[in-house]
């Protein structure tokens, strides 16, 4: 390759959600672009992440219904459901996305520089394929987009068999027929979800008060109900202080509230979170910052030295692909003089087990320690003409606004459609929109959005159909 | 009864879904309110329309789900799907609705009457009930809520077996061998869905170019390709010329272009659109104006005589329970002097066919016809991760947005869980945003919300995943 060919105005190191993006918008923009991949095109999300799971929670919410086919008035013999062809589902899902993002670095003449990228100097980028070569980028301005990985427990080796994250949970051959799930975050409650659906006796351990402790308690609460009705059993405030991985399965201990116990299982799944490939060598001697593994960034994303840029998990919280997507946007737009500004207050967050959870802004809680004086709007889908029509009435909108302004300060959902329904919530949040707009807005009859309306409504005292 | 208690500030005549929620935000707003029902409250849609319909329809979509069972991994013997039980699970939903209004009539103190209204002057409403017997209201203000019916085909006497309007329809005790579709309009098309589901080979048979004729011809034309895929026989520019009603089957005589043919079927559903209930005897001498067939009102909901409002399907074009609702909380408040105004240009109209189809504004051609000049985005679900996901990759999202002022004119979506996006689309409009806000705004990944972004991005030339 002749030096021109390697000489960019950006090069972008990770090509996951946030890197292909922010690449494809610099090429709109007219820059000349480079990415980075040590991996699959597409990163985590993609490939190892939210989408093979979305894939398999499609089965498993399939499956939740196909429970109640006599409620529905469908009968059949023999039904078994084939855990390994749902895992070759989602791969094709995975795979046929993986080459939609070959496609568009082809169609935005992106070239794609297969390998580990390291800073080899201010604007040099220096890549090692998997066979050892190296090849050298300059490029004016570099964007990281490294992303993250699985945090494990120190001392506790994956193994891919008895000890999972959810990398290995993704690709597993057939269902355990017990697995202890640490961390009931939105990865851990994903994966009882489809796991349980599968068969599996699942234990959900959790050292918080509540699964999905990012979420509203009220939320939180009535997926408990539900998982727990479904027979998947909860642990909160559970702390985990041995794991003996044996021959024949895993034993947990775990200690709750002061009372000691060990769990037994066939496998254990490890979702604690997240760790950020911030060790990207290189950066420290161009003076990039790093917080607690953290690169910090500011407003355009920009980190501590100049001309390096970084989006996605390797900048931290919200660990979500459409926050990190929005900041390669956005970084790139303000490389090009283009007035964009991330707003990580406006970023919603969607958990697709079933019933789905998804919100947007703060928590009740957050609000009240936050010292806001909040009205509470809340509608619940039993009250729903369309979830008694689909017969999935389990859940509620709750919508916080601001006693004063009427700002919406939070929307909070856990119920069928959740993460569609949430949509309406960040546009409305995007445009500092009141729950009178919220409510004046004619929403499709029968349809569950119309609880977002009420919940509007319930805010301002005059819900109609509770 | 007292006469304090037949004296009202508003008497609704009609307790459908405009009936009902405009009594409810009367009571909300003070008033003292009576509602008149000649059957069940709810109306219509509640009880023989919307309700009954999406339970059904959703029996369908799991079906098509279920057909596609091997590539989810499913495997099952002697599967059947028994309709009577779907029709059953229909009436309970129904039913439950109808009662939760009930409910909020005696939360709100609203008495019902039961009972045929009729206007014996100005502020005076008499209630006939099935028994005959009579009751007299007065009110300062009367708000007509009548409703609509299906239109039937002149000679051709509905008789619930061989004859069926969506009424009969929601009905049966099995899916007929055969149908015809006289009409295919939302009501056409949704029972195409429902029936061909349950193994009825369905024709549709509609007059104008395209099924679905209101919506956007591209939706339209995804939506036929899929119908004909899917075995259900469509032709359209077909007109309806002779029906001939056998002991053991309809025949119907259609003239497509020109070319005369006789299609035989067990069953003929006439689904050619609804006739409004404007019959209330007494208005004529009170001066109310109909327009062929349809009560005038002005943007207060105000018939041309005073005192006298007028909401919902009896009032004309959108015949949607979503529209009713929202006039009947219009007509209310502005008796009540706060400002409210029915704007009829966005209110979204929602098809719950499979794929569903959802819009809002004007379509493509009728923003030609006004003479505007819109730039088009667009962006197919094939695209969209979340539906590879599913595996529901068939559809698109189509934004139409003013080339001048950017205003969005239309939004137009045909896909999975279209009828629940077009609800940000909804506020969209209402705000009067811009494509650039929504493409601003952050969605989830992966959602098939993203796919609104990018199509609001592909009208400012900018989509990312295409």
């Amino acid at each position: 390759m002749a030096t021109a060919d390697r000489t960019f105005d950006l090069a972008v190191v990770g090509a996951g959600p946030g890197g292909y993006v922010a690449a494809i918008r610099a090429a709109q923009l007219g820059m000349r672009v480079a990415i980075v991949e040590r991996d699959k095109l597409g990163g985590v999300c993609l490939n190892t992440g939210c989408i093979p799971t979305k894939a398999l929670l499609q089965h498993a919410e399939l499956l939740h219904t196909l429970k109640r086919a006599e409620e529905f008035g469908f009968s059949f013999d023999n039904f078994r459901a084939d855990f390994g062809k749902a895992i070759q589902r989602s791969r094709r899902a995975a795979d046929r996305l993986s080459k939609g993002v070959e496609f568009l670095m082809k169609k935005h003449k992106v070239p794609v520089f297969a390998g580990e990228g390291r800073l080899a100097g201010k604007g040099t980028v220096e890549v090692t394929g998997a066979d050892g070569k190296m090849e050298g980028l300059t490029a004016a301005r570099v964007l990281l987009a490294t992303g993250s990985r699985p945090k494990l427990i120190p001392g506790v080796d994956v193994d891919g068999k008895r000890v999972l994250t959810s990398t290995e949970a993704l690709i597993l051959e057939e269902a355990p027929a017990s697995l202890v799930i640490i961390g009931a975050g939105a990865v851990g409650v994903e994966f009882a979800d489809i796991y349980a659906a599968y068969g599996t006796a699942v234990t959900l351990v959790e050292m918080l008060p509540t699964i999905l402790p990012l979420e509203d308690a009220e939320i939180s609460a009535v997926l408990h109900r539900v998982f727990e009705k479904r027979g998947i059993a909860i642990r909160t405030k559970t702390a985990v202080d041995e794991v003996a991985v044996g021959a024949d399965g895993v034993e947990v201990g775990v200690l709750q509230e002061g009372k000691r116990e060990r769990l037994q299982a066939d496998a254990i799944l490890v979702a604690i979170g997240r760790s950020p490939n911030s060790k990207v060598e290189g950066l420290d001697p161009l003076g990039v910052e790093v917080d607690r593994g953290f690169i910090t960034v500011d407003d355009a994303m920009q980190t501590t030295a100049e001309g390096i840029y970084a989006i996605g998990d390797v900048t931290g919280q919200p660990l979500l692909a459409h926050a990190a997507m929005h900041e390669g946007i956005v970084a790139v737009e303000r490389m090009a003089g283009l007035p964009a500004r991330m707003d990580r207050d406006k970023v919603p967050s969607c958990t697709y087990c079933h019933p789905q959870v998804a919100s947007i802004g703060l928590t009740e809680a957050k609000a009240q320690a936050a010292g806001r004086k909040v009205k509470v709007g809340k509608f619940p889908f039993i009250a729903s003409g369309k979830a008694q029509a689909m017969g999935e009435t389990e859940g509620l909108v709750k919508l916080l606004a601001d006693a004063e302004t009427g700002e919406i300060v939070g929307v909070h959902i856990v119920g069928a459609g959740a993460t569609e329904l949430i949509a309406e919530a960040g546009l409305a949040m995007a445009l500092e929109a009141t729950p009178e707009e919220i409510a004046a807005t004619i929403h499709s009859h029968p349809t569950l959005s119309e609880a977002v309306g009420e919940a509007a409504l319930a805010a301002l005292g005059r819900a109609i159909h509770i």
